[in-house]
């Protein structure tokens, strides 16, 4: 296409013909009709693309809190993950997630997305929504979401090619049939749940399946030993604070674009709530955090900081719209207060969680689930706790029949030999930092 | 809610019914009464996101110009800061900035930001502006820039929690109440007094508040000795320059919204002029530094580029929609020939900025905002200049006070041997690059 | 201007009258004439900005993968390339690319670009396209990629000054002159040649303008011995892998944006239609080299995987739009099938391509320009190939002669001494990573 308005006049004229015409003629359709489409297409893909960036997000943030012997294979399944995501989502699961019609749990709809035609004619659009492809484009950022919650938890010791099979099932059908039930218009939607942005749908999904594969994988050598927790510090804070940014900026698109509409004063200005009440929610989590671990350990713990805003953030995701700004400062407070007593009950159940990321997906999106309650009157407690169990059941069962039946055919941790030296140079033969001396 | 498109018919549809409504029903208003509302709410909450990845930048930047022994406690200074700022601002920032009607210096105000309530019905919406919530959003992101500008000149040697107690006060009152007298349509502006966005309200005033405290907290430990200075390179430029690109995306945001409409044929391409000068003054701002750095040093000094980058960018935020292109240029180049003097000069008075940012945001803010009287007609030199020093001597004066009163009340400077030990194992018991071999 | 909603009433409601006037006079024009105007040039101030986020990418990447001795100086280039680019761009490049009129191979058009008046009356718009000044920030941003491609295949061992100067001339003259054979509406658009956004005329000259360089220039020290390759791993996979998902993200508005309208049905939709096949294209090249070098090494290889995720990129920008998803898919793969079969390729040339931005941006550039005729049935193969060889050879040869010129006459290749040494410290007198030893 022609990158030039002087052109306009010269040669491009008939090409763009059909598009004045449109403007122009009094019998096409005028913004009225098409302005809400167009801009709730608008909102999907810079939502969309917004959360795309949470995928760099996590790799940073992951990238960050392993050691420099594991950085390359942290960075290499992250950008893998989301690679794969992006295919198994086009594949099957977005129509899976999303059939039309199903008996409401599940939906045999195999069949890869469509979009629509080039060109697509108002006449022939969703004018009451939005474009197919915008919609896709949004979704699938969110099943790569989730499967990023999982390669952080299982960090320092998985295969790479287990991992990775791991998400084609993930995110091709696990998620699809699992969010299906809300998103859907399942049972769960037409019982009454309530899940916003996903809390639970995408968060502590994510939670879930990689605690079943904590369980399996076994903690890493070394981190629980002689009744002791080992610490084994992050290589890079200032990588894991860039990811923590990245993904607090990615939550704008995350839950304001969750509002599926932009194009009516009600949508947007709620879309505005939104973005206020998501940054209220991440700034509390990172307060609570910095507030009670100088409380507690009387010094200021930086990656508990980080992952209290994440949980703050993962805290309102279940309900961004309908609290007050104080109601997201409370909300988001106890996520952070969250993630800071359970990363200590995690190491002493020995489930080796490398990142946080049980913490601040699983239980912080249990919290953020039921904490719907309390400024959505539609919601009631116990649809919220069967919602909760329900996904909690699904995908832990379903995840752990997967993590057993792939350490029974290939196995799933490296070798003792492997851990010790890194998973860098023993499975990919590539450090990432290789000039920089490893004490 | 539903994520889906296709189920719009089966179930969602009862709820959707009112934005159909909307859209189809010739009584309710059309695009032409609500167009301009939706595309300015949505300029806020574009740029309020790109604003806030300022915070991003800011961190990365000050991460990588500090010693690599202090970069968890600068990383935790940026985000503890960022989070209280959106604390603060909300609880009583906001309204004593934009408290409607005052006595135009100081309004009695105290109370929180009340956002609209969900599903704003066009009838009850400011349709000649935008959304509340989608302004704060916006407005709350320009008090962080200010804080973040305070935390990279006193690196390195301010302790964690006096610093956060000034950021407070800095983000509740003093930054609200200074910013009323233009913004909130106080004195200065009924005076004519002229800076679009903010390179005094904002980045001055975070200047003079640094200032004010670096000359109360001392220089570093062995920067000025025996009347020489000693040079203290940063420890990471690869975070230091992805800080300074992060600052000019960001940037994009913090000017262009600025504008604060986005819904007419003018106003949107006010909003691309400033875009298109913006970028100018960044890459003349970048190359002043790189000629000047050449001619004098003999070598291009890469801390100086970003800072004449930044310095550009500062330069025109008083004014980034008047000047011609060309206008942009020598204005943003002048701001990086003041960095590349303003460094050495501040050292020779033995004013320790770790960063830079003395010169970046107080010079280049003064510069910025006398320049506006060359390209916009209404501006007065006399009127910029009383401006320029009513910031001046309320923020030095007011953070002065507040510093003093820290000073004596809990110490704001931590011990020698922690400065020497570095902050990080000292006041935090964490490394940011713990494997990486210190020399 | 006013920050403040609450202000207007009270002192800047004569400010804002012309703007209620215009939305609320019924003879003024309307959303349904304004309203595409308003959305495209939203579109490429959107686009525009991600592009520009582009230029961290290749920073990032760059400076990961070059060896820590030298990130300095390869951060100083791809700033400095980045604010030439701009400069020049707006003093010469705009208007020979986009002339109006002209012989249809070249333009004697040397002037600035001039934007719009403050405050544009929709009466004096192009109502039918957008904003010259969003345009201007769009394209402007894809000069400044192809620079960046420049930088990475030749770094190491260019000297800074020579590199800057060819910089100037390819942004300010090459680009824009064989750019408007096709975007200026030129001879090659005139037969038919096609290229959405950019495999050839972006990618592929930057490639083309690197080519020549490194034969030129030569190969690094010691990369070439007894006939063997000897590798020169990367100083930071961290920020490798980050500059790619930055590339990544700045690519939804490289693609999108040349969609160049926004304010339809059809047009936004396509819009829709790019992302998804943009992003496809880039799992699909990160897969493909996932499994291949899996394959072919026993091993992942990470830097393929991402310059894998890069081709797949390139490849699909001469034609986002028309193909499938699996069209996408397999175009994108093709891609990352490339990169690891032409990496090698050109070692045993022995043309030393830092970052291997050649198979990446000219081979995959090449593909993907092929690959149109295979969705776009307005495409014609031997057109296609016209316009490969024709912007092979003029780029080629143009920049050779440019660099012959600049080794005759100043010399472009740091001393031996300053190579071994490295760029940093040799050229620049400053280290990058001072802290982190070096193995």
């Amino acid at each position: 296409m022609m990158n030039n308005k002087y052109l306009i006049p010269v040669s491009a004229a008939a090409a763009l013909l059909p598009t004045f015409a449109l403007a122009q003629d009094a019998a096409a359709p005028g913004f009225d009709e098409i302005g809400p489409y167009i801009m709730t297409t608008l909102l999907f893909l810079v939502g969309g693309f917004l959360v795309f960036w949470m995928a760099a997000g996590f790799a940073m943030l992951e990238a960050g809190l392993v050691r420099s012997k594991n950085v390359t294979m942290q960075l290499t399944k992250n950008i893998a993950l989301f690679a794969l995501a992006g295919i198994m989502y086009w594949l099957v699961g977005f129509n899976l997630m999303y059939p039309g019609d199903f008996n409401g749990y599940f939906a045999f709809n195999f069949v890869p997305t469509v979009l629509e035609p080039v060109g697509l004619a108002a006449a022939d659009a969703s004018l009451d929504y939005a474009s197919v492809a915008s919609d896709f484009f949004f979704q699938l950022m969110f099943v790569a979401a989730t499967a990023s919650i999982v390669s952080g938890v299982l960090a320092e010791r998985i295969k790479l090619w287990p991992f990775l099979f791991f998400v084609l099932i993930l995110t091709g059908i696990f998620y699809p049939i699992s969010g299906s039930w809300q998103w859907g218009g399942g049972w769960l939607s037409e019982m009454g749940f309530s899940d916003f942005a996903g809390s639970t749908i995408v968060h502590s999904v994510g939670g879930w399946a990689a605690l079943a594969g904590a369980l399996i994988l076994g903690p890493r050598l070394g981190k629980y030993k002689d009744g002791r927790v080992n610490p084994m510090p992050g290589s890079n804070l200032a990588l894991a604070t860039l990811g923590t940014f990245i993904l607090w900026l990615g939550w704008f698109g995350f839950n304001g674009g969750s509002q599926l509409a932009a194009g009516t004063v009600g949508d947007i200005t709620d879309v505005g709530r939104i973005f206020a009440n998501t940054n209220m929610a991440a700034s509390a989590g990172a307060v609570a955090a910095l507030i009670l671990t100088q409380i507690l350990y009387k010094k200021v713990d930086l990656t508990m900081v980080l992952n209290g805003c994440l949980a703050g953030l993962v805290s309102i995701t279940a309900e961004p719209l309908a609290p007050s700004m104080f109601g997201a400062l409370w909300i988001g407070a106890v996520g952070g207060v969250i993630v800071v007593f359970a990363v200590p009950f995690l190491d002493k159940l020995k489930i080796d969680d490398v990142v946080g990321a049980i913490p601040v997906h699983l239980f912080a999106g249990i919290w953020g689930t039921i904490a719907v309650v309390f400024y959505n009157s539609d919601a009631s407690l116990v649809t919220q706790l069967i919602g909760i169990a329900a996904y909690g059941i699904f995908t832990f069962v379903a995840s752990a029949i997967l993590w057993f039946i792939l350490k029974a055919a290939v196995g799933i941790r490296v070798s003792e030999e492997a851990e010790i030296a890194g998973l860098d140079m023993a499975e990919l033969g590539m450090e990432a930092y290789p000039e920089f001396h490893r004490g």
